[in-house]
Formats: structure tokens, sequence, C-alpha cells
């Protein structure tokens, strides 16, 4: 404390009332409030990235976001009239209104181990913990493997909530490689390199956001070898598991596997269409017991500081899980297979650009030839200007840690994406750049 | 590792394929998943101490539990119908199924605004955080403050989750005394005297759980003075603000400082008797700048690690702060207190025991005067044989940090209150002793 500042203090003291050394001490203050180091380790790279770019419409088009990462914003993609109903029934019936369990009530948690338990993967009520959304579910799954100073293996590109989680609370995030030229599988020798000693958790996302990619059975048993040699265990983000196209098949990791002890972290939020109302779980499978109590006892903990999803919600559970008619789901992959290959043959014949065709989830990533836009830095400079000039916002994926691609959300109604990759090509158009050798190629 | 182990595992794996000397090092491992630090660190006294409790209830009488903490188990607090509705409009509505911004939807957080709104302490949208109960606003309010090794002020005694969430983050605790004889006034000199340059929050519960007292105007504005002179931010815990009975006052911290920067944490649960619905908030008064943004910023960011309220509750909530109407929370409140009277008079009158009138919440702590109670140890053991012989559970507030009182919760109806409380007389009449000293008394 700097001396002069002491004096001051005393002084003032002094002048108002008689004290005694020990309160003097103490009172040798004046208000310095800091945030904690954790607030200040909580990253959001999407925020910090969005935040940071100019984005100003051009007035003379509507403004066309493909960059939300929620399906409900449109309206063209409304939840089923059943979730709605039970929801309404949950409140009629005054059930839910009090406390539950930290974990869930048990007949809610038996209605998702039903929903989920499947021959290779059996599930019980007490393997279902019940959060407030999926982000919860990550963040005590992250929370429960982790100690600070351990690391995570994490997909690149892959949602950024992931290195948020671990960052604030001191876990080291390592990034393995998708591979876009093979659909973004696992880059598994990458993978299997990053694992040390210090490696606690691999957090495997399927269907993927960003990259809207689907694993065959196959790529998930190589996976799962990785993960039993090292004895890592999984945390499977499966939030968009079933929202796959109809000539692909989703399959979860538990499922395939028999040793490795998975963390699988689900919702309601995408494939019900409700992701505001905060309903998510982990599905604890550890058939070979490597779990065991420890790590279920520690879920459970971590689930008492702050009470999980709300009651209501949570009542309506079963009914939503064993009411919603397979026609809404159909519909629902049906429109977002639709609109995908709307824009992948548009944007597959835009020069410069190189679209990635999605099996699964709500997403479609497109690498930006980087070369042939030399007024453009990079994917945020890219996606900035085609702001400026097409009104079209598409989230640049330096937010998902993979520099030159952006992200397009499919949930648009048809039109907007039609007319959004107009746009998109019209931008290209004007601002692409043949090399100079292929300049040459070409007269030769 | 044991070099056994790697031997055996060297042959396993090299019986298969053949594997390079980097890979072999990273496969020296079994198994061996253990649960985190924190995990570990989050303890739930009242779990703990009620797990380890023998409650088996006496067969020949009906079980009567006045230890939980939730007005709506036994249906005679039902919350008020326009609540249900403002939830069913929000439903019906279709606006509420998609992601809100991690703090809230601005008119939520505006609606709140208003309604806590005063003119020592005025509120806009921008001081107001929704949050996943008000378990996640005093999480976020502890975690925006404190770094590990600094230390908080907690009452003693006082509610369990403040040392739950404090410890589990590495944050100490310090007790201030509540003095019982005073209608659980803070111990002012002792709370002075427990601030060191590490503590970085004065948490206040007021009305307080488990105690039911309400502090006056003055003394609230003693609690200030001692915070102002040392420069200490406070947690305002105020879920329970305004549940208290007619002839007293209930005054928020924030309106009687001008100085003080006061996070007040607050929601839905005790006053519209909806706890399972997860609403909560944090109001930020901070009239001198203090807090300034750095504060803001790092509840903001903490607020995005996993978002807060479902989107319905926070439809609903305008409607529901403005529409209910004010005979609802009257009716509540004059429950309370009958019931908290009731009680008193039945057990001030018991020899052995202290109750202590409550004039808010929905608790009221009883003293056992131990040395009259020769068989029994300890709080813990007085509750415990309560359960055994007449059926009657009542936390011991050893799960409060405060041992040889036990809390009762007077939220149940009036005739269940009554029975318990001549089964409690009975109890205590069976297992009191008169001191020897006292029999020589009545003897001269």
């Amino acid at each position: 404390l700097d001396s002069s500042l002491l004096r001051i203090s005393v002084h003032h003291v002094s002048a108002r009332v008689p004290v005694s050394a020990a309160k003097l001490k103490a009172r040798r203050q004046r208000w310095n409030v800091r945030a904690s180091e954790m607030s200040k380790n909580t990253l959001n790279p999407i925020r910090a990235i969005v935040d940071g770019m100019k984005l100003t419409p051009n007035p003379e088009k509507p403004m066309i976001a493909l960059s939300i990462g929620d399906p409900t914003v449109f309206g063209n993609l409304p939840t089923d009239d059943s979730v709605l109903q039970a929801m309404k029934d949950a409140i009629d019936s005054h059930k839910f209104n009090g406390y539950a369990p930290s974990v869930g009530y048990l007949q809610s948690r038996e209605a998702v181990a039903n929903f989920y338990s499947q021959a290779g993967a059996p599930l019980e009520a007490k393997d279902v913990i019940l959060t407030s959304g999926c982000s919860q579910a990550i963040e005590l799954a992250i929370s429960a493997l982790c100690n600070p100073g351990d690391n995570i293996l994490v997909p690149c590109p892959g949602f950024s909530l992931y290195k948020t989680l671990a960052v604030s609370v001191g876990v080291q995030v390592k990034f393995y490689n998708l591979l876009p030229e093979k659909s973004w599988e696992v880059d598994l020798q990458h993978l299997e390199s990053l694992i040390d000693d210090r490696t606690t958790c691999l957090i495997v996302n399927n269907p993927s956001n960003p990259c809207g990619s689907v694993f065959t059975k196959e790529h998930l048993r190589n996976i799962l070898a990785v993960a039993s040699r090292h004895c890592i265990p999984i945390l499977a983000d499966e939030i968009y598991g079933d929202m796959v196209s109809q000539d692909c098949e989703f399959h979860s990791l538990a499922n395939l596997s028999s040793d490795v002890p998975i963390l699988s972290c689900g919702g309601l939020a995408k494939r019900w269409l409700v992701p505001g109302w905060r309903m998510g779980w982990i599905l604890i499978h550890d058939r070979n017991n490597i779990f065991g109590s420890e790590i279920r006892e520690a879920l459970v903990k971590l689930s008492q500081r702050i009470l999980g999803a709300c009651t209501v919600v949570q009542g309506a559970l079963e009914s939503i899980l064993n009411n919603t008619q397979a026609e809404f789901y159909q519909s629902t992959i049906g429109f977002l297979k639709s609109n995908s290959e709307i824009c992948f043959a548009e944007l597959s014949t835009v020069p410069g650009l190189n679209p990635v065709m999605p099996s699964g989830a709500m997403y479609l990533m497109v690498g930006i030839e980087m070369e042939h836009f030399p007024e453009f830095q990079n994917d945020v400079d890219f996606t900035e200007r085609l702001v400026t000039e097409q009104s079209v916002f598409c989230l640049p994926a330096t937010a998902f840690e993979y520099p030159n691609f952006f992200r397009i959300v499919v949930t648009v109604p048809e039109e907007m994406m039609v007319e959004a990759c107009g746009r998109i090509r019209e931008f290209c158009a004007r601002h692409y750049r043949p090399l100079s050798q292929e300049s040459n190629d070409l007269d030769q």
C-alpha cells in the first residue's frame, strides 16, 4: 500500500472517532473490488469475434442471418403441439412446482433411460442425471473428470463451449483435427499423438456442430479403440443424436463399446426444437464398472451446487419423449436435408468456395480458398464484408478454432436459403481473383 | 507405476501389433478414472448429516416431516392461479422456445427491475441478471467476486449452500455469529474481527434461513457500516424478501446504502411458491460505481458457461410479477405467521426447549437445553430419537453449523403443526431431567 495513501486514511479516520491500532490496520483500504480470475478466464470466442466485427448490413438488402444456431428463430421449425401440450398438462397437474431431487425426478430419469436404452448400452434411471440444458451436462462431466492441470481432447473444428468450460476451471485443451476431405472424420493418428498422462477426457461430438458430419459405425469403433488403448473416458456430446438424414444412420458411441466408460450428453434442445427450455441430461454408460461409484457420486455431488432443470419441463418429459410422433422428427430432418442440398448445390459451383456436404445436425461448413480472395485477410474479414455488401451473415469458423471456413446454419426458410446463396455467389464473383499460376495454365 | 504391471501391458500389446516406443509409453496404463478434487470438495452438510441418521419412525404414529424447506410438499400452499396462467400463456404464445440471452430476455429483466426498484436503490434492466434459481445467483456472485484463497463471511447459523459453493472453488468460509437472544441479530464485533485483507464478500441473509429473523433498519445500517468501513462488497441473499409478518417490515439492504456495492440475490421460489421452476436473479446495486464494468462483465461472462433460466418461465415472468394479487402474498404470510405463533406458544412452555419467535421466512429455530437431556449427546441424537419415538422429523441445526438447536419448517398444515408440537412435548417430558443444582434450589 502506498504510504501517502495510508497517512491520508489514518488522518481521515482519526478525525472522527478514536480507534484501536488493530482497527486502523483493517481500515487501511479503499474500495478495490476486482473480478475473479475464473471470470477473467471464462472466454467466449464467438462473442469475442462477433463483437469485434463491423457488422453493418447493406441498407438496400434485408439482412439474412445464417449464423444463429437456434432453430426456432425464423418460426419455420416450430416444436410439436404434443410437446407444448405436455407442458400445459404438467402445469395443470399442480405436481411439479416444488423442488425435484438435484439429479431430477426419478420418473423423468426413468423415461429418459427407457427412451435411450439400447441392447448394447442398457440404461436404468440411476444412469441418468437431468441437467439445466446440455451445457450443464457438459459442465458437470468435465468438472467431475478433470482437475486443474489435466487436459482434455477436443475436436477442431468444434463447439466453443468445451474450451470455455475447461479453461475457466484450469483444464488445458488439446485440439485434435477433423479432416474435411474425409467428411470431417477424426485424424486418429493426430488424436492419439496428443494423449499424455494428464489426459482425463476425450470429447467426441457426433453429429457435429459446426461440421454437420455423422460418423460411421466403423469410424466410431476406431475412435473407441484409441480411447480403450489409452484408457481415456469419453464425453460424447450427442445433442444432435438422431438428427441425421434418412440415408444415414446415427450410432451412439456407447452402443458400440463394451469397455470405454462414456458420459453421453444430450437434451431436448435440438431434436424437439426447444433449446430455451434448458432440459439436458447425462447418460452414464459404464458396463465394465470403470467409473464405479466414484464418478457417479461426483456427478451427484456436483449436481447439488445449483439444482438442475425446471420441474415443469421435467414433469412434461415422459410425455414429450413417448408421445411425440415420428412424423415430427421426420419432417424436421427432411427439411434440414433439403435445405442442405440446396445450399451445397448452390455453393459447390461458386469458384473459390468448398462446401462440405453435411449428413446431420443443422450446419454446413464452407471452405474459402483465401488465395483467390486477396482482398481479405481471413474468414473474419471475408464474412464481415459479406455483411457489408450482401447483408448475409455467416459465422467465421475462427470461432471454432478453424480459420478460412465459415459455418452456415441450414434451419432458415428455403427461400431465404436460396436468396442467401445467390448473394454469396454474387459476392464471391465480385472478389474472386484467379491465381497467376492458373492463368498461365489456361494460357498454355 | 508398478513395473510388473508395465510388463504385462507391454506383453499384451506387443502380442497383437508392433508399436513404437512412444506409443508403448502412452499405453502404460490401466483404467484408473478418478473423481476431481472439486467434486470431492463439494460437500452437502444436510445430506451428510441426514444420511448418517437412523430415521426409523414409530410405526404407530404417522410421520410428520418438519424438515423440508419446500412450501409445496403438503399441498396447503399452492401458487396463485395467475402464476400458472402466465406460464400457459407463455407456452401458447410460441415465443419462448428458443435461446434467450445468457443473462435473460431484456423484457423479463426490465420487469424484475421495475418490480424491485426503490427510491434509494433504483434498478434498470442492465442491473438484472436472470439465473437458474437463486442457487445459481449465489454461485455466480461468489464466482465473480472471489478467488481461491480469498475468504467470505457467512452467517452462523446459516444456509449451508454458501459454504458448499465457496469451499468447492477453494474459497475459505469464516462464520460470524448471530445472536439468538437478540432475535438473531449479527454479532457486529465478531463480524468485524473476522475481516482480513483476503475478505472479498460478506453474505447477509435477511429474512434468514434457518432463523426466520428479519433485521431492523437500524441493524441493517450497522451491518452496512462495517462493510463500508472495510470496503467489503455484500452478497445479500434476499430470497425471502417481503415474506415477513404484517407487524414487521422488510428492508432491502441496497435501499439503505449509498456506497456499499451489493449483489442482491432473489427469485420466484419462495414468495411465489414455485421453487422447482428455477427462476432466480441477481440485482446489481452499485450507485457509487465501485463494481464498475469489471464485476458486471464478470457476471455476464460467467452466465455464459451454462445458460440460465428456462425461457418459458422467463416469458411468464413479467405477468407473474405484475398480475399476482396482493391477497395471494398476504394469505401466505398470514398462514406462516399463525403457524409460527402456534408452534412458538406450544414449544415455549415445554421444559428444556427455547424456541425463538420468527418474524419472517418460513422457519423457527428451537434451542435444546442439552444439560436437561443427558440421554442425548447432541441435536443430531435428539432429533433422531424424536423420529424413533414420535415420528416427527426436525432438521438438527448442526446442518447449519449451529449445534444444540433444531429447525422447524412452519409451512405444514395447521393440524399437523399442532400434532407435531404435542408429540415434541411428550418426547421432551419423557426425557427431561432437572439439574441437581435446580433440585437443590427448589429444596431451599
